[in-house]
This record gives structure tokens, sequence and C-alpha cells, in this order.
């Protein structure tokens, strides 16, 4: 089984780290990614601060993260900073890009047009928006103004996306494409949830243990939701191999395990996946 | 102004990190945090591994954090390993605690009466949950079983809760009085929010950056959501001081020059608070 492709997340914004807006954007890649094959080893938020991003993208580097996927900051008012952040992180100059000056300048005709801004002048905030780093690739915003940016090189690759949940979405779909390369270690993955038939996490942990022990390339979490609010304890198992039929394999051999020590539990439906872009769950 | 004390938060499953669960916990206690007069710096959010667990509170204490509030992982199944993590990060053994069992025992015990659990047996996989870093302090869980965990030593506080929201909640609140010491060098706050009347971000970016070199320990941000959704950009005015009166003198003086610059401008409620534990938000 090949390690599968480490991808880091960054969202940048003051608004979550003083609780205003819960962080959705990053459960939302995070599934995405993990879909795709690659493991999401770890979410950062930091404040609208370019010194801080760039300390955590640097870091990411170091862990070994072969993607980052930023959140947040790349509007134009003084408080969007996060490119400055990538910029500096890449060593790279922020340089005015033609090609992201034209979506910004289309974008605001075509939101005067429908009355959304008063007036198309490119001002210095609007011009703001097509600084990127040297090198960056402009990603054409299908919701917002800014475009999305698509940093790559030596095998690192940071993806900066706008904070608001529409546009984040629309761009990461934009830039997926442009993925392909550095989600391509994924494997496959066949998945499962669980009704253990108990409420009782510690009275299945041995037998997690055990199966796991047993069952190459399964990982096996329970998911507990507290005594108070769920009687059936949820257990979720994962099975990674090379190819889809063996994660399978891999997966029922661990329900079958489980099945056989909790008596009452009951398997769910499975879900199997892998990072070509044909079978996107 | 003296600097407020800065925390971070340390989210740990591997849940977060594929998308199955959206992190607010975090953000639940970054609000909490924010209404005591603490700057929450950073979230990070890590598997269900010790040694990532040990690395990212390194890092926190490194960074100046003098608190940092752990979620999840404080279970009996195999993958709560949150303790192991901090107990590395403090060099502190972990060590079986007699009034931690105790509380473990007694929650077991309720709970087997409620007919919740089959039985009062303090299993090994219970037991796990009585055995916190050397030196800590157990905090009885008003909701669950596993006990909430308090380290403090030299200026570096560590604060694990568990990951169930109800079980985090009820537990932070049983640690606030604890918490006295290390938010002790908060500020007084002073807030409101304004209805800018209007929806370019650019346009009143400059009028934002003007206002925050006049005005001393005023933070303004503004809020996008997006042109499509919100046609009334909404700007988030800061104020801190050493006394509540100047904060709130200075958030007056910053919402007046707005409201100057951006002649449509309506100022909501202002809410202001401090650290101190007779005013919580």
């Amino acid at each position: 089984v090949a390690a599968p492709p480490i991808a880091e997340l960054l969202a940048v914004g003051r608004e979550l780290l003083t609780g205003r807006t819960v962080d959705t954007n990053s459960a939302w890649l995070a599934g995405r990614l993990t879909a795709r094959g690659a493991s999401v080893s770890r979410i950062v938020v930091v404040d609208d601060d370019p010194d801080e991003i760039a300390a955590a993208l640097r870091s990411a580097r170091q862990r070994g993260a072969r993607l980052v996927i930023t959140t947040g900051g790349l509007g134009p008012t003084f408080d969007d900073r996060t490119l400055l952040g990538v910029a500096a992180a890449l060593e790279q100059p922020l340089v005015e890009h033609e090609a992201a000056l034209a979506m910004v300048t289309r974008r605001y005709a075509e939101l005067a047009a429908r009355h959304v801004v008063a007036d198309t002048i490119v001002t210095p905030a609007r011009r703001k928006m097509a600084f990127l780093p040297a090198g960056a690739e402009p990603l054409d915003n299908p919701v917002g103004t800014a475009p999305g940016v698509l940093c790559t090189g030596d095998g690192f690759v940071v993806l900066s996306l706008p904070g608001v949940p529409s546009e984040m979405r629309g761009l990461f779909d934009v830039a997926l494409p442009r993925l392909g390369e550095v989600l391509a270690g994924g494997r496959e993955v066949a998945e499962t949830e669980l009704d253990s038939g108990s409420s009782d996490e510690s009275a299945i942990a041995a037998t997690v243990e055990r199966v796991m022990a047993k069952v190459p390339g399964v990982w096996i979490k329970s998911l507990p939701q507290g005594f108070e609010t769920d009687r059936n304890l949820r257990i979720r198992v994962t099975a990674f191999a090379d190819d889809r039929s063996a994660a399978e394999r891999r997966l029922a051999e661990a329900v079958r395990l489980l099945g056989d020590a909790l008596p009452s539990a009951a398997a769910g439906e499975i879900a199997s996946w892998s990072d070509s872009a044909t079978s996107p769950r």
C-alpha cells in the first residue's frame, strides 16, 4: 500500500479565531480531498497576518505536505493578505498578473451591469486582487471577484481559495483537474459504518484493536456521540489498498470479524472510491 | 494597552480531518476565550496521534501561548490518546490518579443504575481514563465519563476537554474558575458592528485603514459574505483598553469617523466585556 499524499488546510481569518464564524470550509475540503485518496493530516487556522500565513505554509512543507489549500484573505480589503504570506513562503515577489487583472476587470463590469456594484472602475483595492506570487496561475472565480490562485513548483502546491463558502466551493471545482498530479499517489478506499449494538465504547475497544491488528490496511474508529444521546455507538471501518477490489475485500473481512465479536452489530452500506478523475464520491 | 494572553486551541480527531465532522468546538471555545480577554492566535486540528499532539503543544508553547485547550481523545477507546501527547509535551509520565479513578467509577455506577451501560466493572478501557499526566488535576465531567484534565505549571497551562460538544461545554464551565490566573492579562474589550451601506469591500478599504491609523487600540474588519448574498457589507470594530470606559470611548470615536466617511453606515449595539469573573458575556 503506497502512502497517500499528504495535504494540509490553512484557514485564514480573525473571525475564525474569535468564534464569530465556524470553519466549515475546512471540513468540506477535507471531505473532498479524503475522497480523492489524499490524507489530510492537519488543519490550521491563523489570523489575517502574512507572517503567520507564511510560517504555517513553511511548517506544512517541512512536515511533508505536497498540497496546502488556503481559504480566506483574497479580497480587496486591507486585511486580505493571504497572498503576501503565500508569496513569502514560496520566496516569490507579488506581481501584477495580466490574466488576473482581466478576470477582475471583467467581473466588476458584470457586477456593475447587474447593479451589484456602483461602477466598473478598477480602483487600487480592486486591482490588489490581480497581484499574485510570481509564476502563479489565476483561476477564474465563477461566483465572486477574487481569482483563485494556484502555485505549483518542485513537489509543493499551494492553492488559495476565497473564504466565502460558495466561492470557495466553486473555485475548488475549477482547480480540481489541476490537482491530479499532486493527488496521484492516492489509494483506493472502501469504507462503511456499523451500528455496534452497544452504547459502551469501553466494551468494544478490545475487539476493535484485535481486528485492526489482524487485517492489514484497515483503520477502525468508534464514533462517540456521548452516552446521553446515542445508545447505539457507531464504528467506522476504512480499508485502503492499491486496487478497489482489494480494499473492498479487506473491508469485508474486518466487518465479518467485528460482527463475530459484536453479535448485535449491523453493517451499513459500503462506499468505495479512488482518486481517479472518473469516480469522485 | 497590555498585550492580551495568547491562547491556542488544539482539536484532536481523525473525523475532523476526513470532513465527517465540522469542528464547532473550537469556534465555541474561541468565542468564550475572546470574551474573557484572551487572544486566540491559532487553532490546530490533528489526528489521534500522540506524536502529532505533543508536537502541536510544543509549538504552541514556543509561539508564546500561555494556554492551550485540547478537545477530543479522552475516552476509553484505543484511539483516544490525547493525554499521551499532553504528557509527552509536558515531559511527565502518565500515571493513575486516585481522584480520577473515583470519578470514573462513580460515573459508571450512575450510568449502570440508569441502564445506560450494562455493568459497573472498571475494565482496563474504563480505567484508562484515570491515567493522567503526573501533577495534573482531574475535573469532574458533569455529562460523560472521561474527566477533564488541567495541567498547570511554569506559565503554560493545558486544559484537555472531551470532544463531545455537550461534555466539552460542561467541563469548560467547570474549568473556567481555574483559568483566572492564566487569563488575568486580559484587557477590556468593546465591540460593535456596522452596516456599511455598501456591498463593495473595495470602496471602504481606504476608510477603514485611515480610521485604524487614527484611533489607537482599535481593530476594524470588514466581514465579506459574498456579493451575491449580502448587499450591505458589515464592518466589525473592536476596541481594547485597560478599562472599559476607555475601550468604549475608543470604539465610539472609531464609529464616528467611519460614519462620517460612509454616510449611509448604521452602527449596531455595543457589546463590551472583560476577563473579570463577574462580567462574562
